[in-house]
């Protein structure tokens, strides 16, 4: 097992300066304020009294950010009738990085922690204009100093990012950067990330990283660390222990599973789902059952696998493949959607359709029906080459397009995913992955169809 | 309470005549070939042989229907290259009307079925070409004579569709057949609805009928009649049972609540949703409780109240409020969703757009950020008068716009949806209804805003 000094790992983003752009600084200079200082600003009808924070180097530098007497921080934009004033009080605020010193364990296995955002490994909340997104192995250690005990841990920030704001080009940059670390010797991978659109990365991973021999396990936080509800502690340690133990070889989810602080799943990356706003068991599996539960309170640190259906750790080489289009479209039919929102689609390489029920849209076959069907919409897409893809709207169940005429007309004009279960996500998620591969219809039809890394579960449990 | 003689209701479909078009019919005067005839037809690549069926007065008059050896039928659309070739066998079909004497029990009470399509109450499966799309109480009760026992029924066929091809135009005529039902003293009302988009529908109605003295109970069947596990049986029971005796005066779904067939569920119109493609349980109450469990096997009959906050049969005066407008566009976000999709919706007068977690899209504030930001688009639509409404794309949880930079930025340019916990579907049936009142993007936000019919509950079990 490779074994590596932690402390001679660099501090990603050690704090600088205040960051601000020379209009805020000569601002400051003129009100004598300065970081920690207590001020109120006046910007058209609103005003904010807090403490000034120093931005970071990933806030907007033309923005001034103020910690508010209710703990939130907020980030205000500059313009010239920006008014501040310089109030009594005001506080110390200093950076200190931590000076832990943790000598590696030779005998646990060696985890690399990505951080892509998310609060889960953020000291300080970190999305209004983050004050501190720091972000070190030895950072971790000081908030959560029982993950030393599960492996020696290694890593850095890539980036730190509100999740809906993670972009395609942030999965091929997280996927070769997982590649790095397995082949620097990682016994597996924990990418921190945030919450909102972790299963479209889960599911892009799963496509790009081929012949995987070790976890890549993607962890994230619904609650922030400020408050006494976070989830943060448990699913890191979770998440930890399945990258450091578990003997699956698969991208997976590795968040809360109950509303109780007992254990987290791991769930299979094409098929989890954000299924809750603000709950922490809000990611569930779908159409399947998750590969594993990792206890937290019962058994701390044991695994007990659900599924037996996953590859196991293995001697294997990684492939990254991560060729992919961002031009594809995603569309939910309802009642009246209009043919002309699908011939608008024209320019887009790829169209999936979240349907109704077992796959179904507004096709009308009945001459009297008052609607317009989107069927000869459908037709000319798919006559200018634009694959059309289906999923279903219900999230759950499978596709069966063989059971209703609407269906056998979809199916007819070549919509693909008859029989398949994927949720809308994945179904868009592994188009724009094929699509970076090729563009001639049967080939994407085929790739569609093919199951790469369990997309397309083998069975419903329909009952 | 009123009574009816039910043998005087008419028979709303007597199958009539074949009702194809000419050109069918004079094929199939030349080639000899009556309904009931084997035969086989061949149209390009595709052959099939099968019983020649009656078309009918809601079938396309110019696609053959065929009942094939594995009992389904299907439609071939006819065109002069079709070659119909007589086969030895056949059977006789004929339409056999309900010759059923019921007589009204006056202690009863009298509860109005309406159909609107969907398997439940087809003797035959309807939606391939159906051959005896019959409706009449006569016909359900010859299926289900338990139904006499619970209530007299009156009632007729308003039309048989696939819920897909339902439209706003539909939910008006379901409106109004509605009140005139309740009008003429029923004492509740059951509409037999195809579930792929019942839950459309119930939120339509449930905007749409203001002031119900009764109850209005949405059922359908997620599997046909011809199937051992169809739920029709108790998903109808139930739903008249309901529309019979609960005290709720409220637009309801009743279908299945779990995999066992021992009860049903009453959820409200607004905060239902199909959540699964095939399963018999696959709607589900959405944030809330259902209103009431009502028992098929322990205790039949009896209905269990889960909540208290709804309203109660009352001899209120109903009012139809059923202007709406069709010309609302729904999106989903997802990474890299291109800015171009939200231009292209300028021609709409609202948007509802299913974000993901608290209420996020791709908004980027952050400058070293790879994917193109979404909110000058949604600023452009707004700054044009069209409303733009959220809902979250979990399906499940509360918007909450405060906690994150994103959702304040999306609250500060005017999108309205904040601290709502309505689904997608109800989002966008509600705003198709408040833009059938006004366009005024003030009053839009108001009317969004409040809480007609509990489409906004009070309060989220988070956890």
């Amino acid at each position: 097992m490779p074994c590596f000094l932690i402390l001679r790992l660099p501090l990603f983003l050690v704090f600088g300066g205040q960051l601000y752009s020379p209009e805020i600084e000569k601002l400051l200079k003129q009100k004598k304020v300065k970081i920690g200082s207590r001020v109120r600003i006046t910007k058209g009808r609103g005003s904010y009294g807090g403490i000034l924070m120093p931005q970071t180097d990933l806030g907007n530098p033309n923005s001034i950010v103020l910690k508010l007497d209710n703990g939130y921080n907020i980030g205000v934009a500059y313009d010239k009738k920006l008014k501040l004033r310089k109030l009594k009080g005001g506080k110390k605020v200093r950076f200190r990085p931590s000076r832990l010193t943790i000598r590696p364990d030779p005998t646990k296995p060696m985890v690399s922690m990505l951080g892509c955002g998310g609060t889960i490994a953020s000291r300080i909340e970190y999305t209004t204009g983050a004050v501190f997104p720091v972000f070190s192995p030895n950072d971790l250690l000081l908030s959560f100093p029982q993950l030393k005990d599960i492996a020696n841990l290694r890593g850095h920030k890539l980036f730190d990012l509100l999740s809906e704001d993670i972009t395609l080009e942030h999965w091929q940059v997280i996927a070769n950067e997982t590649a790095k670390a397995i082949d620097k010797g990682a016994d597996g991978v924990v990418l921190m990330h945030g919450t909102d659109t972790m299963h479209y990365t889960a599911a892009a991973l799963s496509f790009m990283l081929q012949g995987l021999p070790v976890p890549v396990v993607l962890v994230g936080s619904q609650r922030s660390s400020d408050r006494g509800s976070s989830d943060n502690a448990m699913n890191l340690t979770c998440a930890v222990t399945a990258a450091a133990k578990a003997d699956i070889a698969q991208v997976m989810v590795c968040m809360h599973a109950s509303i109780n602080d007992d254990y987290c799943h791991l769930h299979a990356g094409t098929k989890v789902r954000k299924m809750h706003t603000s709950r922490r068991d809000a990611f569930k599996s779908v159409n399947v059952l998750p590969y594993a539960k990792v206890s937290y309170i019962e058994k701390p640190g044991s695994i007990e696998y659900l599924r037996e259906d996953f590859n196991r750790r293995n001697g294997g080489r990684l492939v990254v493949d991560d060729k992919i289009n961002s031009n594809v479209a995603l569309v939910y039919t309802h009642p009246n959607i209009k043919p002309e929102f699908i011939d608008s689609l024209r320019a887009y390489d790829g169209v999936v359709i979240a349907g109704t029920g077992l796959g179904h849209m507004p096709t009308n076959p009945s001459s009297d029906n008052l609607a317009k069907s989107i069927l000869p919409s459908l037709k000319s897409l798919i006559a200018i080459g634009i694959p059309v893809v289906i999923a279903p709207q219900t999230i759950f169940g499978r596709l069966n397009m063989n059971v209703y005429t609407t269906g056998r007309m979809l199916n007819e004009i070549g919509v693909i995913g008859n029989g398949c279960d994927w949720t809308p996500e994945t179904a868009l998620v592994k188009l724009m992955w094929v699509l970076g591969h090729t563009k001639e219809p049967n080939r994407v039809r085929d790739m569609m169809l093919k199951n790469y890394v369990g997309e397309i579960s083998e069975r419903t449990d329909t009952r």
